[in-house]
């Protein structure tokens, strides 16, 4: 397995504005804040639009936080020219978070070459306990060599 | 378990509103079309903020018409008093859909004291193919009697 | 996607004798009751090594059905030529099945050249509710033409 | 959360061999070899039942681990009085296991009033790399005080 990205953080940004324009559709979206050996670190920066009934953050915006975080620690071990497809994702939610930022930290446990694997922790920014966990598989097209 | 439901299609989409304005920030959100025993179908109507790169529909759109589906059901079946909490989520990616409208159906497996559990069909309008199928479990609080 | 079983049920059930010995390892396995077109159905016989405390049937031995049945259906739809390998099992399990037989169906949602994407739905012989919901998805070996 | 175990690794085994029997059935089963604060190890000894077409240990195989660390983690942090019940399983193989014992560690990220939510790594004993993860729910029957 690689030990060391090929994109920088600022490379993923980049490309991510480029491709994802609608993660700030109505609002920020997701900020990679680091990459590193097969992970990924995204803060979901708090937006009034991501509240569920309770004043809590809603589940579809972790979602959306997990996948796009296991899609940029899969960006930053493969490069821009893999375009990954999600086949899998699964959450458990285990506590409420707070109106506040929230934090995802993916890492991969397998990238191969058909298939990669990851989990995400998400917590509330400066919190220590887990609000969601996730996992996901994407495929990965065949690259040309 | 109910064989009927206990809101009107019209009651659901009430409630909706009231307490989820946030699923029409930024453009319009998923619509109720009907609800049935144990089931709630709705529509999420196409709008490019829902779009991912080569121009499909994201996987969060459909994790968040998959979620509301399941709360629709469930709403549909226990009444407003019940503030259902998701507590997973699991979701298979299947083809990749049209930049067109969703359909999504959602039907309870179980309907207990303290947890229900479904699924979710999605498919792009008109089209016979499922393009994700979601699996579901909601916390029910305790009701008072 | 084919429309008509490439193997009959009695050669889908040699082929697991020949490969899968273990499934009868300690008293009888899980039996192929028929194949259809991306289906399996599959009955697993009652005995006293699937009870968990309680005197009700243990997941695993649930797991152990849905798995079989998810890869017999695949078996049957591809052949016996495709060596599946599972990537990903999901399962709901919604109520306690009685000390008695289980059967499990499985259903094929995709069967793409790379991965294969099913449910199954367990119920104790002769009950109408579900106790138990799995999803898979299993990676498809390129195969030679 | 609590952060001591309140039954030892002797005492676990010596519930689970009172009301698991089962899982020796056939051959040794999974084995407790560590309990700590919200955790619990397990090894699988290697045995020919537990092997799949190819040679490397089958999914029920992992798949029933999992299960029995996450109850072993619940029971070790809750005591014998609760009978936990599985409600979620999710599992994503991610190497086949060579034919030997196997480790799965599992770990509480949450232990509620009504749930439990837990994670296992399961790898094959001395190897660094990861053959599987799950994740896993129980509902926690109500306890009298």
């Amino acid at each position: 397995m690689p030990t060391e990205p090929v994109m920088s953080r600022e490379a993923v940004i980049a490309y991510l504005d480029e491709v994802f324009p609608q993660i700030h559709h109505g609002g920020p979206g997701p900020v990679v804040e680091s990459v590193g050996p097969l992970t990924a670190s995204l803060r979901l920066p708090y937006h009034e639009r991501h509240l569920r009934p309770g004043g809590t953050i809603s589940g579809p915006a972790m979602m959306a936080l997990a996948d796009l975080a296991l899609y940029a620690a899969i960006l930053a071990s493969l490069g821009p020219v893999a375009l990954a497809v999600t086949t899998n994702l699964s959450f458990n939610f285990m506590r409420k978070p707070a109106p506040r930022d929230l934090i995802g930290e993916a890492r991969l446990m397998k990238l191969g070459r058909q298939l990669a694997v990851g989990e995400v922790l998400i917590r509330s920014a400066g919190e220590p306990d887990l609000v969601c966990h996730a996992t996901g598989t994407y495929a990965i097209p065949p690259r040309r060599n």
